[in-house]
């Protein structure tokens, strides 16, 4: 890829509160790595190529840092249910189905497409307990060029017969094929080990993926503390837990040394397990969308960012109903709100600087370096052609981000690059 | 008109938790007025050519009971602030803007074509103080063909000098002058009054409001206990008023009879402020966003129909950023939720059938039978084409207006029309 300069308006955080604008400005970059930014272009730089972005806005890549790719199909419907009511009724049934090959196929489709023409560049994503359906969405993302973790769901209990592995030794195995199969297959994907959550998984399960976990260095991801009834569930599994995230922990699946680990959700997470959360380093997905639709509450983000935990943002397709993480930006705003209304009024609302950043450098960080225009970072970019929504007149950079967050559509993408590489590039532009 | 038969899938509400659904099956109507639904075209009616809708989904038009349309030009922007600070920093420095006719022509063309674009048949809609201003807007929304209330605002009291009457006679002459000025001059569009609410209207302007609606039978609306600091204010503003509402009351300006009066937000009404509303007849603008975004709390939705309050669902653009009513269906869903969870668990969320019909039935009894295809409803109608939405399969009636609620934008929206008549017939179909 070599160097690179970039030119156009340019938007990112360096630091959760704070917007870098810098406009008609240039990016420099090396083999798909962010070098500066300046207002002038540095002599050094001088003579290679400008790729010119006019009046668009470049921002840094999103990345979804949760989202389950078999149930993109339902998005918008069966909206009516809480959470247990709604994995049995809605989500179930239709995970059943990639069992078929065929079926996967024109599903899977779908969705990488629809993923590829958003705003994520990087996403954090549950499959299901097939293998050959995992396979097929791998090679799919694959082709995005998008860059993506996936996991093939583990689950050998308390799920219905049509979506249950024989066994934790069934499940485990299986496990292992897959993650054989993958190794030098992908550019871009990656797997992530996804016991389902604690209800679905025996212990006898747990061991057997740490094993694998330690095995071959694999991230994991999973649910922790969404909704008040599962909390319950999973402390009648497993009473010797002190908290739901040590009922990870006790099997080593949470985070630590080597083992970098996404814990979606955490509405219910209370100090103790916070406090677990930050000695082992875990991610925190946050998914204000999931957590109205499914009604199981608000997330106490400001406390989280307090205790300098490590926090994304998450669509958390299906359970959220849009794939935008523009769309999860303005829900997190919107729901520190009510939370500091409703809740506790000590706890700030999130502003939009601070939950652009949460859904930039904040799920980014995951991935490395990614989600900033810092010099360092990996060059994930959207490019955005906002006329359509500033047909009055003309308005700060700061303005029109905040713009896009609340109004815009896939009309308004016009490219997306991942480490440098353009892996989107609007016809009719 | 005539008499007219449409052949689609039709759905829409009778009653509040329960969708009618009739797959492709007729409607029947007259002059403009539904007379029928049936899955068998009735033998009277053999012989009447019939408009075949094909596969899209028919609903009930969309009644956004709040909105303003000088704040249209800025929704998704300012969102971190709360009422009061929001309207002197962001808003009534736009509206002062509206003084301009050579402005308020291009800013109103922006808002008319978009809400034409959009699902809502009807609106009940603020201007700004600004007399030629408003005419602007009413002549545009009457070529529009939607049926619309529009208010000259009023005020005349704590506001920044640039954007405040001279005194209680200038606003009420001003006002005279208007709705003089309205008379025989529209057929889609009546004035409404408007105070814009209780701070900004001297005691002295409001009684002079009075005899003006009195003398001209208008229907009145405005805002209602939707922020704390504003309530306080009022409080303070009028002592002698035993709560919010009461201050509009003791000038004959909250409801009764013949004078219809719609009230947005009452998120802080009380069992006294309820029993009033109820006593009155007046309706509720329920703008879930709006109160999102401003920080202003939940409205208690199910304590109002629990009581049998008249309520409807506002987007009150621009403290919502939203122009779509699906969009307020869905966010009156998701609030409902959090309150649930979060303030009341003895007030169940609302379901989709009951927001629907908030949306359709419950925003258009402001305007008499509008909102539903029982008989003697007039025949607001949008035709949804929602081929996008649904790509892996086919869907009962019931999921793709759910589906459309939570994921359709204007692209979606194929043909619209109002009492019968065609008001937008998109292009490339």
């Amino acid at each position: 890829m070599g160097r690179e300069v970039w030119r156009g308006n340019f938007c990112w955080s360096a630091e959760p509160e704070r917007l870098k604008v810098l406009e008609q400005g240039y990016l420099m970059a090396q083999d798909g790595v962010v070098q500066g930014t300046a207002k002038e272009l540095p002599d050094a730089w001088k003579g290679v190529p400008i790729h010119d972005f006019g009046d668009c806005l470049v921002i840094p890549g999103l990345t979804d840092l949760h989202m389950h790719a078999p149930q993109y199909e339902f998005t918008g419907m069966g909206m009516d249910m809480e959470l247990l009511e709604w994995l049995n009724r809605q989500t179930f049934p239709v995970e059943a189905r990639y069992a078929e090959e065929a079926y996967a196929e024109r599903a899977y489709t779908l969705f990488t497409d629809d993923l590829k023409n958003s705003v994520t560049t990087r996403a954090c994503i549950f499959a299901t307990i097939h293998l050959p359906a995992t396979e097929i969405l791998m090679e799919k993302l694959e082709a995005t060029g998008l860059k993506t973790m996936v996991g093939k769901v583990n689950m050998d209990r308390n799920s219905p017969d049509f979506l249950r592995e024989a066994d934790a030794k069934a499940s485990a195995d299986e496990t292992l094929r897959w993650v054989d199969g993958c190794i030098g297959r992908f550019q871009n994907v990656q797997p992530i080990l996804t016991p389902r959550f604690i209800p679905s998984c025996s212990d006898d399960l747990m061991r057997r993926l740490k094993q694998i976990q330690k095995q071959y260095h694999l991230p994991v991801q999973s649910h922790l503390s969404e909704n008040p009834g599962e909390i319950e569930w999973v402390q009648s599994l497993c009473p010797e837990s002190e908290f739901y995230g040590d009922a990870y922990d006790r099997f080593g699946l949470f985070g630590g040394e080597d083992c970098p680990t996404v814990m979606a959700h955490c509405v219910y997470s209370d100090e103790k397990e916070q406090q677990r959360i930050r000695e082992r380093g875990v991610w925190i997905a946050h998914c204000p969308q999931s957590n109205i639709n499914l009604s199981s509450g608000i997330a106490p983000v400001r406390e989280f960012l307090e205790r300098g935990l490590k926090v994304g943002l998450g669509s958390d397709v299906a359970g959220g109903s849009s794939i935008s993480m523009f769309r999860a930006v303005t829900d997190a705003i919107q729901v520190s709100k009510l939370y500091w209304r409703m809740k506790d009024e000590d706890r700030k609302p999130l502003k939009l600087e601070e939950a652009f950043y949460l859904a930039t450098v904040g799920s980014g960080s995951f991935f490395g370096k990614v989600g900033s225009f810092e010099p360092g970072y990996e060059l994930d970019a959207v490019v955005l052609d906002d006329r359509r929504l500033n047909r009055l007149g003309s308005h700060t950079v700061r303005e029109r981000l905040e713009r896009i967050c609340y109004l815009s559509d896939d009309r308004e993408i016009a490219e997306k690059y991942v480490s440098g590489k353009e892996v989107l590039q609007k016809q009719n532009r």
